[in-house]
């Protein structure tokens, strides 16, 4: 028997709470694929901040782009993120960690909020995983990403039951 | 027996097919190593497009260096990862997956075919592999690189038969 | 019975030989945290040059900064990665290979020395780990980084007796 509060505790229960409809997995931009399984990893390709593959939240990081649509753009790329690995595993749920979040901002020299932003991406996989699988993070400024973009994260994830 | 479909589905032949002779592993520029194997794991250093440590296809993409160009850069880094592969494993045969692929492109602030560039990367590993062992990718355009390179590619290989 | 060499050849025991006392681990700067554990790797997340969480050797390489400052930049970064890993391991002994390490440098798009940069970061870590234990590298030049630092470094390591 399933009690409340396990079913509570399940990434996929929280998207459900979280009135979270995850996107269609982005199609990749090339020659590449969208995750890779290695014994108990999953590897995620970088996503963008895009819908339908068109970038949103455009410009740079302490030029034209707030720091509040800098988070929106970091959490919409994390939900890419996500629809990759649940295309892959079928359920959320058999992820047991968040591992490692990279993030790469577009932004002028001056900026210096960049965890701020960052945070975007990672209080979404907290409302999605729970807190206590919180991911390691590294983030920089970067000159230019794909399509224009102004952020993308990749996400490193380790799921159950793989043996090697 | 080996018969000559499976001969055709080495990675050996295939480079064997292509023509490709790998040039020899690069040297590093500090007090690093090629590759650390970890468990499944083969960790590749990031490598230039250079030829006998000197970088080729010099300048920035959006800028003097056309996307063609850049995407012969690009092969031309992923030539010296699997130089750095091969002289790990002995045969590139070995290899079961590419995991992981990172490029860091020198690009100015407009550009926005960074997909494009990087297949020049991508493309070769999946002559080389297989289309079917084609990995994930991260890429960002970046300010600078060591020995003004245009780019620089870190991959991540998974291998066979290895024990925890 | 723990012979001399042996001691000799412990990470803790070289730390004492150096002379160096870990600062403590630095607090995250937002929603992740400093380490993550996964069979027997060890992922870091990004440390910056930063003493008591201000960070220290401002301004860019190839400007302001020095070859000579930039490598005790990236020094510093690595003693904080290292704080990380001893405040999660107990002791840094369990440590069996540095895997990876990733430096990003705050740089002109005219610096070319970033290999010699970065080695602040690796010639500590064979200080501590001992050579054998070099890691694999990968080094690019970023617009800019958290709190305006002027360089991070992020670091993989192996460890002993994990289970999977």
């Amino acid at each position: 028997m399933i009690t409340n509060t396990e079913r509570r505790s399940s990434a996929e229960q929280r998207l459900a709470d979280l009135g979270i409809t995850l996107p269609p997995a982005p199609s990749p931009l090339g020659a590449y694929v969208g995750a890779v399984q290695v014994g108990q990893l999953l590897y995620l390709s970088g996503t963008l901040p895009s819908e339908g593959g068109v970038p949103k939240f455009l410009g740079k990081l302490g030029g034209e782009l707030s720091i509040e649509e800098g988070k929106s753009a970091t959490r919409l790329a994390a939900l890419n993120a996500l629809a990759l690995a649940k295309r892959q595993l079928g359920s959320l749920d058999k992820v047991t960690r968040v591992v490692r979040l990279t993030v790469s901002l577009v932004t002028t020299p001056e900026f210096r909020d960049h965890a701020k932003v960052a945070d975007g991406a990672s209080e979404l996989l907290a409302d999605v995983f729970g807190p206590e699988k919180t991911s390691t993070r590294m983030v920089s400024g970067v000159t230019s990403l794909p399509l224009g973009a102004s952020a993308v994260v990749e996400v490193l994830l380790s799921i159950e039951g793989q043996s090697h």
